[in-house]
């Protein structure tokens, strides 16, 4: 196996830029007249602090950033969120009613107006923090805040993002000699996560799909005990999480030698692809790569087989924004990681599915997944 | 490695038990005399209608169960939700409005009290739904109506979390023999991982834990390129996802010779853990397992360094009701299927966790986990 140090990021995240994470957050909420934010979804309390525990609440207002948590984390919450000038506080009882009865207590005059994401927040929770801030407090819509920072990757982020989505590649090339009739799905599954963790992968983005023959034409297939077997294309759908970062890439290959027309759905697959890629650009719109793809498709009569969009934004989560389908309107910009992914499925015989990552730099577009595309026959 | 197929769940899920499940479900929502409940966490959608796609809502009504998923699951929908009486559809957009419409237009006439369960729904999602559910729709909240039918398992549900539990204790013999000084985490924590599918598991129930020296003070810790010292206490906490169901497992190993107070504190969790599942069983308090643990741990000075709950209930989720925590009035009963992982944590020193699976019968429980307790010094 290739030696884990070629793949190590080259760039850790500085406390200066947490930082500046909070410092332009800090802005979004004053523009909105706000007093605080209350940061629920474990991502974006790790993006604007470096916590990486499973229970989290951040509070950021503008003079002090608050992290609650539980017991578990009273050694490493503390270790983790200094460098980012963010205070820990590990609550007897409840994290999220420790957060109401905070910021209830700081209000003491008047009223203030706290935002919350409402996508990141359940209804039984929005319950538990009016009750627990009291009646002072006006709750307002923060959607979006902390993914609208996330959004756009600084250079240290790309360069895990690159490390991440070269570690997969590698993957795959590692995985190819060992596809043949025979082998299960499973098997080449635990053989791809097996990999991806003694290159240095913390795990799986996302659960590997390894799909063979009909079961090909379900998109998002979980690998079974089924065997593959001769003439059959296999679809091979994977991402590793590289110091904190996520990548996903799709490979299709044949298990013996394609006839003609899987030879010509691949092509036109890759050709979709390809046109999707092309079309990355920043200042464009982010329903084009989807429009380009789908172009190539019908061209050929394809486009009834592609049933899903062409591609998403990946970071510290697998699935973020951009979304590159149809009716998306909000410009592609620099700093952007996306997928391409255009595939098509044919119930009864199979699918082909291509997807390589692609980050958007000021005036080019590089694509970081490097595994072949050439339609392999194994 | 083990013939995977010892480890083969002895049993499936039948058509006859999710009706069963629909049908008990049906009565809970008609005694609040409400005319549906529309279920959005997927582990609830999976334990109704068989699906296992990542994007699904189950509306159950008095005569009808109802998909909404979107085009990835077109084909594998139908398949798999046709056994239990649901019916699939795939609406062109959102499926929380697909479904919010579908509601609305059935209440054609008077106000109608649909309830969903605020703790699986967004603030978002519970406004799109209103907003598409119309003004006639009286919106109640369903809580845990869903995972107060999965608390109790059914006798194919035990056989399926036996065998989950047995393949990750097989796993821990497995990975036993590489435990030595210069592997890292992450090796260990791919070993796991590899021969857990090995043996059949669909992949890990949560994120393999591995923590060596004095990271085994961090009860969360994620494995990391750490290498393994002489003279140190490696906590590893597993579990494998098998035919849907989840198990967990955590045991303590030393590497080297351990010292008389290592060894001390070793056979005081030991006994800690001992007790609280001597304290399980069905119609006691479901506090009494840890207090019966941390009473141990108490007399032997080491209470302070017992920092979390004494365990959880287990299913198609890693984290289920019940808890085993102080202040949990909720009595155990015969199907519930709990853990039992009592814990110290010395900071700059290292931890102590042992884990066990143990299913809750009449009259009697099961420890259904079978790795050896025996303090290993590798």
């Amino acid at each position: 196996m290739s030696p884990p140090f070629l793949l190590l990021p080259p760039q850790i995240i500085m406390p200066s830029e947490f930082r500046h994470r909070l410092k332009l957050l800090r802005r979004r909420i004053s523009e909105s007249d706000a007093a605080a934010l209350v940061v629920t979804h474990l991502p974006n309390v790790r993006y604007l602090s470096g916590f990486t525990g499973s229970a989290g609440i951040l509070v950021v207002q503008p003079d002090r950033a608050t992290l609650f948590t539980d017991g578990r984390y009273a050694v490493q919450a503390p270790q983790q969120v200094r460098p980012a000038g963010v205070h820990a506080i590990i609550p007897p009882t409840s994290i999220l009613r420790a957060a109401g009865e905070y910021l209830g207590s700081r209000q003491k005059r008047g009223s203030h107006r706290i935002a919350f994401d409402p996508n990141q927040l359940t209804v039984a929770q929005h319950k538990d923090l009016r009750r627990t801030g009291g009646g002072r407090i006006s709750w307002i819509f923060g959607t979006g805040w902390v993914e609208g920072l996330r959004l756009l990757k600084s250079p240290p982020e790309i360069a895990k993002m690159r490390a991440a989505a070269r570690l997969i590649s590698t993957v795959f090339d590692e995985v190819v000699p060992l596809i043949r009739p025979g082998v299960t799905e499973l098997d080449l599954a635990a053989e791809i996560d097996y990999r991806m963790r003694k290159l240095g992968a913390s795990g799986p983005s996302f659960e590997t799909i390894v799909a063979s023959g009909p079961r090909a034409a379900l998109p998002h297939a979980q690998p079974t005990r089924k065997r593959l077997r001769r003439n059959e294309l296999v679809v091979l759908d994977a991402g590793a999480i590289l110091a904190d970062y996520c990548s996903d890439l799709t490979r299709t290959v044949f298990v013996g030698r394609a006839s003609k027309s899987i030879k010509a759905w691949y092509r036109a697959v890759l050709e979709a692809q390809a046109a999707g890629i092309a079309a990355v650009a920043a200042g464009v719109d982010s329903s084009a790569p989807d429009a380009a793809a789908r172009r190539v498709l019908d061209a050929q009569g394809l486009g009834k087989y592609f049933v899903h969009s062409t591609g998403h934004g990946l970071g510290l989560e697998i699935h973020e924004a951009p979304r590159l389908a149809k009716g998306q309107k909000a410009k592609l910009q620099a700093g952007m990681v996306v997928t391409v992914e255009p595939g098509i499925y044919v119930e009864g015989i199979g699918g082909i599915r291509i997807e390589d990552d692609v980050a958007i730099h000021a005036g080019r577009t590089e694509v970081m997944t490097t595994a072949t595309k050439e339609l392999l026959e194994l």
